[in-house]
């Protein structure tokens, strides 16, 4: 349809020209809420990624400023987030050892190539791909994923030091170190905790009750990960609780990031290929969904090829500014939403902001505890685990609830990447086995009518010599043996047979194996003598058979309908007619 | 419908008491024959493996004695086949130098993987994995394997030394040598080369006009192997030809085959479980056509899952008698059903005559020259390069070609695996692709019908407020997204709009990602104050559709046809009605 135009359009050019000063205000407003909510995240998601605190910031920097250029979507923020961080330790955390320089330069080589696919993915229009991630396997891929970063983020809280990127891995580490709990970090983390919590839960209520406005009050309890920050921040620096062993993120180099082309050396880029791959495509689905459902509020229309351009220069961006990958964050673009962003400029007036922070505010970082970093981690990845989901997945339907488990419990005990490629093979595996033993009806005339039913369902007319077969699916490889065999097997049953209608209301598609299928049907029906027609072949269909061999050699008719072919092959009234009885007559809505 | 019993059962029970004597004579003369085509092609196709020549009759023994016991096929006969024994030397010929004892223990092991895969499959009734292997697929890689086995016969016709298992590695190895090609070698393969083609294309005619039946021409032209086995190991061995540079079999061990358990490390199975996997997959599928071309001559019928069994314990056989992986041959299974087989015991017989041909003419086949074993090779796999498939599949459509020439060029130039498992990905690929972007229509009633056709081919009655949609496909999650943006597209172009049917009689299956997006799309017409309607929707669907929350959440109506929604919905007579004409009006069967 309308999709798929080109990309490499610059958007900026849309909304720069009538960009005004009530623009501004509410945009600079925006940006101020944004940064606030902005910094303490982008420190956690850059530990949770296994980086320098850092790293989050600068990857906020040219990310946000390109995204403002290339972005379709008009408040979304991009930056770092939980998911995609995790996704970075995973891939890197096997690779190189932790704290490495290695491990820093993989995690730049991570955002460039995965950059650099969504870019080559967004000029080559392959936006559709990320229709191969359906939706059972990405909730059953976040829910577990938020479920391991919580797991991750319990040594920091604890004191302790676990490793591995999955829950086995983790909980075992943590289970031998249990007696070695650092009581002090753990106050600090369960007070912090605390607070976030109150503030998420009562913070808005009571806010709201003191006669602010909801929107306001939401604003507000979003800024309580930076007062925790704040507040842990002094409270360390003023006790000196460092040298009472506190982990602490210690002195961060000050000023804004070098701007380097990252290395690029193959042997470098080989063992991150695939992992930059899987960070590309969920990083699109997901700031795709994001971008969608802020563009349905406000009725506006998101271009998935140029979302994926936006979001490939954005981490491009950041593999240049020695930042980590990026992708569009849903809790920050909804605030951003809340509190009156108009245009991307909200983003360039946000990267100033946090470009001012990384200047200044860097020798603060130094008394910061990590385990606030932690507690702000998992206060903001628990509202992603969705049990619900699970829930009603599991009575909706088995192929799906299969596909949502294997991901779900594979990213939990092995890996993300094994989790999503599983679950992706799976989806595949199991639409291809529902459509290859499709439904089938053998069908009869409503007696007096043109309408043709069930015979297993309804009380219709039928024939000893004459059969009308209703396939409900496309026909293409995955049932091409399948329409052999049900033909076949409705021959055998029918030794009278003459004349055989495969009606075809429901076949969208014929493709060469099942054409080589129909070629088989139609010679062996014609050594037993059987004829064999076709009915409500749709159009493009039929076309499509038309460029063949097949017409011809058919040894019957091709009828617009059914009742056509009823008319031209029923045999003389009160030949051999007889009305076939069901036990199961029904008026449901079967056709 | 009726396949997928359980397995495990002895076909052999069902035949077996009814065996007579006119059975044994049927039988007892096509195993004669069956074991003169047997003998040249198990020693060539062994060969082909890069095995010493005693293996491929070895393979021959217990595989054809274990089929006859677990088998459904009446007359198929297994063993070794050229494309399985390509398959197997490209899976052993990176991992083992040629000749080695290791390259001989993994051809074993190769062969009881893929018997122990098979019956795993058969046991999981796993028979529709087949389906996964589209016929453009197999076409592509059938033509192509067989390409790369003539151009890897190229250097014992020569008498030259390649290397390599697709075309670019022959090629380049044998463009190097080719001043040094042996004149004797070469008279000796052109002479059988010869021999062969004119034995295939004139003895078989010139047969017939000396009298003899059609059947009986064709099965002795096709003893013409044996003759030039015989014809040149006698010519070799009278004119000493080995001694003047001809490269022979060589000595070989006489006696039947040692039993024995492959070795059961894990280290030994870990390089060959994906290529035994390739082989057990490649190996039903194309038995399984065999089989059923077979039983469909007798009007029989065969079990795809008890076909798993029967040739997963034949290859297990092999594994345990020294031999290499087998399937059924196409070839010889027609000679079998031509010279009369009419039980499985013709393979038993057959084993029988194998087993004395490997007791007492071992000793001659050292004077047997290679190049008449690729000769057979040659004349025998020249029948399956196909390229009147390949034409036909490119005038029928464009998805079906582009994965037939990715699996053909793929393993012409890099390797049957990756050919394979390309072109398998890919056809899963652009089914998702087709289907992802289904062909919809928005429709209007026929005047004065119950008929509703779509707007742009029909003239048909439509209103401002009021439209009805059908899209031709079922709703997964490859269309989920599709689906969002065609309903709010055609929402946003019809500002009036208050009623909106979805018309499903295409919709096979609705899938939890389509159910997430039907939600979606609710809730964003209730916003836009448009009523959402289903009419149409197949039991199934409706049935599962039942067990959500979706029909109490749904704004609009379920209405079991598109006429009961059009009179349910449609606004009083005069008011804003229009008929909607269109240039292009057809009577085409665009339903």
């Amino acid at each position: 349809m309308k999709r798929w135009r080109l990309g490499l359009q610059l958007p900026i050019t849309q909304w720069l020209p009538r960009y005004n000063r009530q623009s501004l205000s509410h945009d600079v407003t925006a940006a101020v809420f944004l940064t606030i909510m902005l910094v303490p995240q982008s420190l956690a998601f850059a530990l949770l990624a296994g980086l320098p605190a850092q790293v989050g910031l600068y990857a906020c920097l040219l990310p946000l400023l390109l995204y403002t250029l290339f972005g379709t979507s008009q408040t979304m923020s991009v930056g770092p987030v939980a998911l995609i961080a995790l996704m970075t330790a995973a891939t890197l955390g096997p690779l190189y050892s932790l704290g490495s320089a290695e491990y820093l330069t993989g995690a730049v080589l991570l955002a460039f190539l995965s950059g650099a696919m969504l870019i080559v993915m967004g000029l080559l229009r392959l936006g559709f791909l990320a229709n191969f991630l359906s939706h059972p396997v990405i909730s059953g891929f976040i829910t577990a994923s938020a479920l391991v970063i919580i797991a991750s983020q319990l040594q920091h809280l604890l004191g302790l030091d676990s490793r591995g990127h999955n829950l086995i891995g983790i909980g075992s580490t943590l289970w031998q170190q249990l007696s070695q709990v650092h009581g002090l970090t753990l106050v600090m983390s369960a007070g912090v905790l605390l607070f976030l919590l109150l503030a998420r839960t009562l913070l808005a209520p009571a806010l709201q009750a003191l006669g602010l406005a909801e929107r306001s009050a939401a604003i507000i309890s979003k800024s309580a990960p930076i007062v925790a920050v704040l507040g842990a921040t002094l409270l360390t620096w003023g006790l000196d609780l460092q040298a009472r062993g506190l982990a602490v993120v210690g002195e961060v180099p000050r000023g804004l990031p070098p701007l380097s082309l990252p290395p690029l050396a193959w042997e470098q880029w080989q063992p991150l290929w695939l992992g930059a791959l899987l960070i590309a495509v969920v990083g699109f689905v997901q700031s795709l969904s994001v971008a969608q459902m802020l563009a349905a509020r406000k009725r506006q229309h998101v271009d998935p090829n140029q979302e994926l351009l936006g979001l490939g220069v954005a981490n491009l961006g950041a593999g240049f500014s020695s930042g980590m990958p990026v992708m569009g964050s849903l809790s920050r673009s909804v605030m951003a939403y809340d509190a009156g962003a108009r245009t991307p400029a909200t983003g360039a007036f946000t990267a100033l902001a946090i470009a001012l922070a990384t200047l200044f505010l860097t020798p603060a970082i130094a008394y910061l505890p990590i385990a606030t970093l932690a507690a702000i981690i998992i206060v903001s990845v628990a509202s992603l685990v969705d049990i619900a989901a699970i829930k009603r997945t599991f009575h909706y339907g088995r192929p799906d609830f299969i596909a949502m488990l294997a991901t779900l419990v594979l990213t939990l005990v092995h890996s993300v990447a094994t989790g999503l490629m599983v679950g992706v093979g799976l989806s595949l595996a199991l639409y291809i086995y529902r459509t290859s033993n499709p439904h089938t009806a053998v069908l009869g005339r409503v007696p007096g009518t043109e309408h043709f039913r069930n015979t297993e369902r309804h009380r219709v007319e039928v024939y000893p010599d004459f059969a009308l077969l209703r396939v409900d699916e496309s026909l293409y490889f995955a049932n091409a043996r399948f329409l052999e065999d049900t033909v076949m097997t409705l021959v055998s049953e029918k030794p009278q047979l003459k004349d055989l209608v495969l009606v075809c209301p429901a076949v969208n598609l014929i493709d060469a194996s099942a054409l080589d299928s129909l070629d088989n049907i139609n010679a062996r029906l014609q050594d037993a003598k059987v004829r064999l027609h076709l009915s409500e072949v749709k159009g493009p269909v039929m076309d499509q058979l038309n460029r063949t061999h097949f017409p011809a050699t058919l040894t019957g008719q091709v009828f617009l309908s059914t009742y056509a072919a009823w008319c031209a092959l029923r045999p003389e009234p009160g030949d051999a007619s007889s009305t076939h009885t069901s036990n199961n007559i029904s008026d449901n809505n079967n056709p």
